[in-house]
């Protein structure tokens, strides 16, 4: 039976791991164990918040929760591997909970809808957390973390919880390479970074605001082909930005011509 | 001859010359008179700034400082209007200083590194300003005024500039037509955009902090094609954003490979 004192175990030692542990951790969700197939990295968390790490063939044999923070390609696999009467829960944006239904009765989701690193660390009372659950008792466990880590829960199908992901690689992932494609240009031609922060600031303070569609200015969205001309042809020898340019600038304008 | 106290117009009715009318009113840089070609706009500037407005046959006989906000495009059409013993200063990113001197002594660039809407209040003394000048006296000029607005001058050339501007259109429009494309796709299927908001500060914190290509996740930097596929047959039916979303990732994974 599931009970918030069941043993919660932690599968995976990468960026979301870490955080995980972190946060439950901070938040006195107490961890029993830690596993994951690369074993030094498991090591580093399990010196750094002081868990213990089970063996591989422990996981068919304990029961528990255990939490499964890893890539979204080990998930049916090391599913597989954990005791069947056992609870498990994912943390992945893009994978269906039917993938821990095949195998498990008690099986969740648990989704934090933001970007991890390592050593970076992050308040995770700003983090909407989407779940998903097969039962009432998982329910129960994810809201029940979700509080004590003084978060925010939103029930969200596997169907919209890919859309989110999406949405995020855009927002997020895509959003990041834009700035570091403007870090790469500056650096080839020693010229400063740092000024463009407060344009940068500015830039995300209106789209929040105002919203993004709304707010874009520059030369695609005038349509300024004389400016993009003269843009692509400072481009020239670069032949990267000088195509992700063109296709973006051509991404902005067709929206303005349906719009 | 070139005084503090030279008189001192603004050419232009567009979110530069909004922005530049208020900045400069509020330092107290005094505004003689305006002048756009599109004159109800003007108007609108006239009378909420309370500053007068010029007839276009008196811009060739007026002797002062011109200060031209005014479309890439149409600077050098403008400039040849203005009275040739006139100073004459362009606020383009785009556009070389040698525009105005083909026409005027006193010629300069007044390039604030920042986006601009008509309607939003902005800090000016956060904006750094690129300057550009054809002789000591407009320097000093320039000088006095990012002085008085409380912000700092840089000295580019207009080949530095341009690659600045550029940068600018990755940093600022790209990145928001990335988050423009996350809210429209949450709309479309009656998502929350705003349970994005926490990763895009902590996206664009982690850039400043660390570094953008340091920090880049997601599934294009792991080269996860799994994700990526399913990410795909998604965005199915949605072909703007498919395409954007193969592009965009296909460059984060063309960077991944050279470094």
């Amino acid at each position: 039976m599931l009970t918030l004192n069941t043993p919660i175990y932690i599968i995976g030692s990468g960026n979301v791991a870490w955080n995980l542990t972190k946060a439950f951790t901070t938040a006195q969700i107490s961890i029993r164990a830690i596993w994951s197939r690369h074993h030094q990295a498991a090591l580093e968390i399990s010196q750094t918040y002081n868990i213990p790490i089970i063996e591989e063939n422990h996981l068919s044999q304990l029961d528990g929760i255990f939490i499964l923070a890893v890539s979204d390609a080990a998930i049916e696999t090391v599913a597989k591997k954990i005791n069947h009467q056992a609870a498990i829960i994912h943390t992945s944006g893009s994978t269906p909970i039917d993938i821990l239904t095949q195998t498990h009765h008690h099986a969740g989701v648990f989704y934090p809808l933001q970007t991890f690193s390592k050593h970076k660390d992050i308040a995770f009372n700003q983090i909407p957390i989407l779940i998903e659950y097969s039962n009432d008792d998982i329910k129960k466990i994810l809201e029940n973390w979700t509080t004590k880590l003084q978060t925010q829960s939103y029930f969200c199908t596997s169907a919209d919880r890919i859309k989110y992901h999406i949405a995020a690689v855009f927002a997020c992932n895509f959003v990041n390479h834009m700035i570091a494609q403007a870090e790469y240009w500056l650096e080839v031609h020693q010229l400063r970074f740092d000024l463009l922060k407060p344009l940068i600031a500015e830039t995300i303070q209106k789209a929040m605001e105002q919203g993004a569609r709304q707010s874009q200015t520059g030369p695609a969205i005038r349509n300024d082909q004389i400016t993009i001309e003269k843009h692509l042809k400072t481009l020239e020898h670069y032949d990267e930005l000088k195509n992700l340019y063109s296709f973006v600038t051509q991404s902005i304008i067709s929206k303005l011509k349906k719009e």
